[in-house]
């Protein structure tokens, strides 16, 4: 069996840790355009041996866990390079875009259109943590555009890994996860922003925030160069989540403004059966 | 030694556990207005016995940990019913109004005005939690109107808590506070707020949230009664922190719009910077 892992960082490297795992004998190929990833990925025994796009023909499965800008732009050219029987996955978090740009290639049937629901705050190969898929939701898009030997190869995987399947069409879970995961890392990102400009004294910050304050701020550690392709490809979704937002935020402003704290108490009680829904979340082991 | 917890939920349970455990030989007495929480915390053995105002004249320290509109409303007469040797303190999330009311009491020097930067999201008294306050922040404010001696008897727990104390004025408290605590719970409740309105089917939530989206919106399970008289009582800094945070939402949105996307990059990229500042600060043990 031959994996190729193209983008080896914490998705791409996560994955390897798994795949090493639950194959043993399995040979591990890397792409990466980052030089020192690639060497890390090596050091730290995520890959075997750096590949190219003439390898992949002879490839089992290829993971490609790059920025979707990326993804975009390379993902024809990985399907030009496969063979007959290898399934290309991918991890992005946007598929309307993705699925619309390889809809016509030739190796249409080889892709599987896939959202991973995983992920922590960090990146790059030293960031890869073994089962960091484990319990979490798979998100398949376009399902019945896959060929079914090699869906059932991919899902084979994904079982091993110990996910859970959600098929789900392309626009609509590129609608959704702009509400329910890109909104949370602009809320995150302008709420660093907004403590950083106003507490010019770190000592401060550090002296007064808690772990309140650490949840809510924790994923202004993203990677920019992860995100911005993603607010790029899902922009209007995202504008759109902003918009809602920012009215909420607003009104809740003006009831403060106005002394209605009978309203203020209301929204908070009526926001607290998230309580409900976010106890089936699945954490990363310990650590939220 | 007599120690007297009024309000027995997490804040005060808390306390009570770690008071247990380093002065066995101390009787902890409850006072609460919600007669579940005392019997509860009876059961739970967090504290002997339930007081009245009038006992507090034997009391060798008091803790008030209760919303801080009860606080503003009970202190003056805790203040009339403690001996001349007792020291109170609070752990209110709001300090200006209160030192306020208490200002000329006659004994205010029995008062130390504290903000332990310590919480989780769970309430009453079976979410208290042993050494909830174990390396965090003690904020306390106007330290010189406590008197000496019972600001010792005080110091003396909070070391021995392991808490490291940092003292400042008490509307510098607020104004920081509305921006490193405050802010994130308002985000929170909106956060969620936005996502419960739009994604009608709960399903979908948690199909598709991961721990990106729990660690922003998990505030949201916090107690409204707990914070409304918080955010009345702040509501100038409140406001404030409220207006800012909007006009960055508003920016980033804009930017979006215009597809101004090297800008989007640059401001997530300016705001990593917070991975240094989030990385010193101390957790709930494993749990976030």
């Amino acid at each position: 069996m031959k994996v190729a892992i193209i983008g080896i960082g914490l998705i791409g490297g996560s994955f390897a840790k798994d795949i090493r795992k639950l194959y043993p004998e399995a040979t591990l190929w890397g792409i990466d355009a980052n030089e020192d990833h690639l060497q890390r990925a090596l050091e730290l025994g995520l890959i075997d041996a750096e590949a190219a796009y003439k390898d992949l023909t002879d490839a089992t499965m290829v993971l490609v866990a790059v920025p979707v800008d990326v993804l975009v732009q390379e993902l024809p050219k990985i399907l030009d390079a496969v063979g007959e029987e290898t399934v290309v996955f991918d991890a992005g978090s946007t598929k309307a875009m993705i699925c619309a740009t390889i809809e016509n290639h030739p190796k249409r049937r080889n892709f599987l259109a896939c959202h991973p629901i995983a992920g922590t705050e960090f990146s790059g190969p030293d960031a890869a943590m073994a089962q960091l898929y484990k319990g979490k939701t798979n998100i398949i898009c376009e399902v019945e555009k896959t060929a079914f030997k090699l869906q059932e190869k991919a899902l084979q995987l994904f079982q091993e890994m110990g996910m859970r399947i959600r098929y789900m069409n392309a626009d609509a879970h590129d609608k959704h996860i702009a509400y329910v995961s890109h909104l949370s890392h602009i809320s995150s990102f302008m709420l660093g922003k907004t403590v950083i400009e106003k507490e010019k004294n770190e000592r401060d910050i550090f002296d007064m925030a808690g772990s309140g304050f650490e949840s809510t701020v924790r994923l202004a550690k993203s990677s920019p160069a992860m995100w911005t392709p993603i607010f790029k490809q899902n922009k209007a979704n995202v504008v759109e989540t902003l918009q809602e937002y920012i009215q909420n935020l607003e009104q809740f402003k003006q009831m403060l403004l106005e002394d209605d704290f009978k309203g203020v108490y209301e929204e908070m009680n009526n926001t607290n059966k998230i309580k409900q829904i976010l106890n089936g979340i699945p954490m990363n082991g310990n650590v939220d």
